[in-house]
């Protein structure tokens, strides 16, 4: 949708905030049959909805369910369905595992076998985080270092789930998940998908590692195998710099979104231990970055723990630190989500974010004043996929060229 | 977006009306901190509203700024990133050149170069019309009519502004711009970009053409040389006839938007003096065509300069011909803008424009009351790109057939 922004890039001495509230979107329950943010007290944001333009929009689009990395996506301007993050990348990318160009990450999850090499128990009883720190300890004790000059990484994510990280030359991601979906029937073999010569690289090496996996875990009472599902090849994404000529950091405490800030080429910059701080982060580093993207994590987390009393309370902190955001003197300041999480449902949803776009010198104010679900549906922005949100910050920061003579 | 209109083409005794506000949208400014739009006087305007459906639309994409080719082009349902029109060729429709089929148009603006040659001043101090209109005729007069069977047209434009014209058979476009957009160094040198025949032959005639002006303009004190810029090749679009069925007629005043309705095959009609005039130019002509798109400039010419009161008033201008264009009777009656031109920006801007769709017969009236970018955000036609806007009124006329059965 629209020319090629890298053609029309225009420097402009201006700076642009994304302050992404995750999972920002709901739907009415609670109390009062009301919406997190219809509940919320939040006279801050309410200004910069009245001061600023309003929209509904959709992360990837009408009816989708995004995960992070596609909403995260969205936000930053790229059409999710063409910039696929895989499983095994964002798992990888969420433990903080320091990626390099050309690895192969994969996510694992523990499994019990039963006797007879059947899958019992895909999840092997959810084991407790610290039982699968014990066994990846001993695995990564006893497992050699590489297999076939291709280095072995594990690392733990949490409960029954783990990382799998390859690293070496000439790897490839096309291998089939040996997760087959099902108990009663023994795990898949990792093959190639194709017959490239780096997939079956890839899946060579699987191999002989499941094999040694399995001898190590055969006395394990319930994780006695692993199953691996998404393959997934680090490649760099075409960055924030080459697409829209920012330079951009990232203020992120957790692990995955810093790095889906740091696969579109942000720097990531020390975060603090919260909002307010990671605030006071962007104003230490005002100089040296255009556009800063500052996520605030609990709105989604509360979300998902179904506790709308907490979301509509973390709301309030967001909301809290809105002065702070506008003390920046931004040029454009954004406040959105990358995706709904609706207490009622206690899961990401397909619902479209609520945005709110402050731009003082070039805003066209819409007749919007409250800023949640129901009024921002009748403000200017209209309804729009999210990956126009960029561009639009874009042009209000003056870094837009005209299109066509 | 949607199936290929020219399958569903269904012929209908139907008329529309395009009345172009050129650069109608606004964003808040003036006296009273409104959009031009919401400070005008303007009841018949906001009849229409009441009476018909309104939205916001996108000329381009949510934060593109369109220059006039790409948003007439979105008016006229082509989709402006596939059908760009290159400078050179806009450059010679804004000055009224005859182009033909095959021609090769650059735009050319007189240049300083410094005793060593290189370029001290890329716009010639931005010499005045008339010193410019002085030196195309004197190279018009001393340069060859041809130059390897190719024929050579200059026209001045405005201040250091000025177009070639190439026509000859094999003519190619893919020729680099000779200006460096620098000064200190020497112009470069007009080179095809590939190797293709028709591309070389245009380069070899600009190079030819290049030594003969250098020296002719040798004694010029500040216009010593030309920069091109913008080759482009005259090729026509599928027409509105080829494309909807409809049989399409232009009345504009200036010659850039006469040029671009002539590409999509309008006939131009003789246009009158002003906004009236021009609309009893349709009825004058009402039996023989089923589309009109009459243009009116002012709304865009105060917006540049950012003189609010005068953009207010032309909006008012506006408002008082609609009456007149009722009377046409037409079955779906459209106004809207090609982009925004606020007056605080003095330029076109990305701000989606304000639409109002009137067809009595056939329209779904939404709440909108008042014909303002505000207002318009909560229409039935809700925010959409702007080439949706003819399949509507092609669709409001009767003019489209069933898709499927």
């Amino acid at each position: 949708m629209g020319p090629d922004l890298s053609t029309l890039i225009h420097k402009a001495p201006t700076r642009i905030v994304f302050l992404i509230a995750d999972g920002l979107g709901g739907i009415q329950s609670g109390p009062n049959d009301l919406t997190e943010l219809q509940q919320a007290n939040k006279p801050n944001l309410d200004r910069l909805a009245a001061e600023g333009e309003c929209g509904l929009m959709d992360p990837v689009a009408p009816g989708i369910t995004p995960g992070s990395g596609p909403g995260h996506l969205g936000l930053f301007g790229y059409e999710p369905t063409e910039h696929q993050i895989g499983r095994g990348l964002l798992s990888a990318l969420g433990v903080g595992f320091p990626l390099q160009h050309g690895d192969v990450a994969a996510r694992l999850n523990f499994a019990r076998l039963d006797p007879k090499g059947n899958i019992a128990d895909r999840r092997a009883g959810r084991i407790p985080t610290e039982e699968n720190q014990r066994i990846i300890k001993m695995l990564v004790a006893k497992l050699p270092k590489a297999i076939d000059g291709v280095k072995i990484f594990l690392q733990t994510e949490a409960e029954h789930r783990a990382v799998l990280v390859l690293r070496g030359k000439g790897l490839g991601e096309a291998v089939c998940d040996t997760d087959p979906q099902a108990t009663g029937v023994p795990p898949l073999e990792p093959k190639a998908l194709d017959a490239k010569a780096a997939n079956k690289k890839t899946a060579a090496v699987a191999k002989k590692l499941l094999a040694q996996v399995k001898k190590l875990l055969a006395e394990e009472p319930k994780a006695n195998f692993i199953l691996s599902r998404g393959f997934a090849l680090h490649t760099k994404l075409p960055s924030m710099a080459e697409r829209y000529g920012l330079t951009a950091a990232a203020i992120a405490n957790y692990p995955m979104y810093r790095g889906v800030a740091s696969l579109v080429g942000m720097t990531l910059l020390e975060p603090g231990q919260n909002l307010i701080e990671n605030i006071a982060v962007a104003k230490k580093h005002w100089g040296k970055y255009d556009f800063f993207f500052i996520h605030f994590k609990y709105t989604d987390k509360t979300g998902e723990d179904g506790d709308y009393a907490a979301k509509v309370q973390r709301i309030e902190e967001l909301d809290a630190a809105i002065p702070a955001a506008r003390d920046l003197r931004p040029d454009v300041l954004v406040i959105t989500g990358d995706h709904s999480t609706p207490s009622k449902l206690k899961a990401h949803s397909w619902h479209p974010v609520p945005v709110v776009l402050w731009a003082p010198a070039t805003v066209r104010r819409d007749a919007v004043t409250k800023f949640d679900e129901v009024s921002c549906a009748c403000g200017g922005m209209g309804r729009m996929p999210l990956k126009c949100l960029l561009p639009l910050a874009l042009a209000h920061a003056g870094k837009l060229q005209k299109f066509g003579a």
